[in-house]
């Protein structure tokens, strides 16, 4: 415990110094994609619908547009989707001029909108606690003393922004401390990593939590090569990661999930594969940790390989509620999305991005077993990759997240928990 | 030694007790798919290239649809091309009457077809060796005294019919012993299995390899449920096992690759899953098994989870002159079978059967790596089940495979090494 305590203290005083922009103006940051472009009255998001073969901005002028973007799932990803909500509002607050009403009434107004925002996702929970936090702020808001409605506004405003400040910078310090740890295990040698799914920019609000490790160890000079899996059925990581990777220039590699050992076994040495690095659902008090279906399978092939397997994960999505995997229902998904491809029409030789199609790849009357994902035991998972530094197991071979979450500050930050991978 | 000398004259006393027609006949067999359709005067194929989504079969009048089919890859599957090739020459032979012509022009006539049927697919070895095979036979019949030309016909027909014969009693034999070996794991109980790729009626000339053991299981009341893997990137799993288990009623799910972890721990105790059973393109001298990308990583999750990993293959896959998986060398395909993806198009309530599509399901630009096939190492597989008996290893921990093939009487069937379950 005092070992913890002394790598904690050590990872805050280095995160203290280490500013939301740290990254930000790194020239080698520059190409990273973006999924969210905001500053005060202008809002764009990345159009998904179209990725990866169109890289199509959306602008976003007031609430309505957010609800239809969110609906629409022209945005996707949890936390991606509070923070558009939120926004959203927040730009079209800008442009409505509402400074002349009195505080009480902006706030009224701001929660009918915080309300109606809701409705395009009702399940997302994240979504739902977001807007319950930044109610809370308006509220208090139109409480203060001499506050007019422009200071309700402008209280508003800050705290959206700072959803998209804070989970950017977040993730961003997990890729700092994740390729810190990482390059420890081949010091001055470049590495590969192999990912899994999509925990990129496309799935958070930006940067990424295990693609975050990715980007950083690139931005350091530190990465060989990173292997993404195409990550059946949906495909995030050929649509989603692989595009991301292209776009940010990252020497990459797309494999088959089922090519994950034979990866590690032929290149393993060569391309000195040294971790396989996932995001991560939900986090369970003792480390076990549910991801996109497909984890926990490379999470055994990286053991018997010996290399490390860890998990990049906001402290947003450690639940301590949850004591361990065997707590966590599995969500069973529709058989056509393993039956079914969806895609562009190639004919025979070039695309046509405008014309989807979708076909049928299996036999007709054929069960079909699809979890959505599946959970990884602590026992296999060397490292938890936080904003706050890499948990890793104590002495008795149990991670200790209790004392992780001590020095959580929630702010406006929405839960992550479940579906912050969901398509 | 003594043991296995022991294993093996036990299973050649049962094999000799194994009649060819022994499965054929029994009413359990009936709805068992056959891909080669033969009787003396009649030769049909399945044209799988209307698979999944249609049952078609082609009439083959002669050498030239022969021909046209192997090219075309309406039949596919290395025993099966060489045994088509021969049969729809046989069938031509019966038409086109022969009989008065001398046994030398017989004999010569028939080499000429058997050099024109191989350049049907110049790169596959099997045809080549079969036609190699049948051609010394016709030349040693015209030899013999007495023999005029129908009697060539005769040795070249009945020696083509017997390479069907062979092979799909081969696999009968395979499917009999890998299922009295399951079940032996848990006696008197229903088990599930788990299987990879195509092995069956439609890589094989009929009956399979490894779903021969999961039909022979079903035919003996003894399986629970068959799971099959869809098999990336070229889905043989989805498209052609899961035709043949919803076509023979075999209770049966689908799952992707990345599954059969998360199916192990989740199913396994409650389905009885007691093993994994796969093909093999080759098995080298000391066990070492190439086969279908994929399997090498369901072998490591059957080692974590305690569970048996079979390898299914006829004595013509096992190749001695190849000592160790090492010597082996992996063949790359192209990155677009990865990328792209073919099937009927789905308008959002119906198959349209007719209009096929390719879409494309990656990003674009992005690096592939997509090896055909991997190495399981020895170490991983509990039993090879060859047409003779299971053989499993000795005290020392290794398996020896010479013994097995020193019993190999080689006739006409044509070596399966090697493409075996290539599309």
């Amino acid at each position: 415990m005092l070992e913890q305590l002394e790598l904690f203290s050590r990872y805050l005083t280095v995160d203290a110094k280490f500013p939301d922009n740290f990254l930000i103006d790194q020239p080698c940051c520059k190409m990273v994609l973006e999924a969210i472009r905001y500053k005060p009255y202008s809002l764009q998001i990345l159009n998904q619908l179209k990725l990866p073969h169109q890289l199509e901005y959306d602008d976003i002028t007031g609430s309505e547009d957010g609800w239809n973007a969110i609906r629409d799932m022209r945005t996707r990803g949890a936390p991606a989707i509070a923070i558009v909500a939120a926004l959203s509002l927040a730009v079209g607050l800008h442009v409505g001029n509402l400074s002349d009403s009195a505080p009480e009434d902006v706030s009224a107004y701001i929660v009918k909108k915080l309300d109606f925002l809701v409705t395009s996702r009702p399940t997302a929970v994240n979504l739902a606690d977001a807007a319950r936090k930044l109610k809370k702020i308006v509220e208090s808001a139109a409480k203060v003393d001499d506050n007019d409605g422009a200071a309700v506004v402008m209280a508003y405003c800050d705290a959206a922004a700072q959803m998209l400040i804070s989970d950017v910078s977040d993730n961003k310090a997990i890729g700092k401390y994740g390729a810190e740890w990482i390059e420890k295990l081949a010091p001055g040698e470049q590495v590969s990593v192999l990912t899994h799914c999509n925990t990129g920019s496309l799935a958070t609000a930006g940067y990424g939590t295990a693609l975050g490790v990715v980007r950083s160890l690139h931005a350091k000079g530190s990465l060989k090569r990173a292997f993404c899996t195409e990550t059946r059925p949906y495909n995030q990581g050929s649509r989603l990661t692989a595009f991301e990777l292209v776009h940010d220039k990252i020497p990459a590699t797309l494999i088959t999930d089922s090519m994950a050992s034979a990866l590690l076994q032929l290149k393993g040495p060569s391309d000195r594969i040294v971790a396989i690095v996932v995001g991560a659902d939900r986090v369970a008090a003792n480390g076990d940790t549910a991801n996109k279906i497909g984890t926990y399978q490379l999470a055994i092939t990286a053991k018997h390989h010996g290399i490390k397997f860890l998990v990049a994960a906001p402290r947003t999505t450690i639940d301590l509620q949850t004591k361990c995997g065997a707590d966590i229902t599995i969500e069973e998904r529709p058989g056509k999305e393993m039956t079914m491809m969806k895609g562009p029409r190639f004919d025979g030789e070039k695309l046509d991005v405008n014309q989807v199609e979708v076909v049928s790849i299996a036999a007709e009357g054929i069960d079909v077993w699809n979890p959505a994902f599946d959970v990884t035991p602590a026992a296999l998972i060397d490292g938890i990759i936080t904003e706050l530094g890499v948990v890793e197991k104590s002495k008795n071979g149990e991670f200790d997240l209790t004392f992780a979450m001590e020095a959580h500050n929630e702010s406006v930050k929405p839960s992550s928990i479940g579906g912050l991978y969901a398509a």
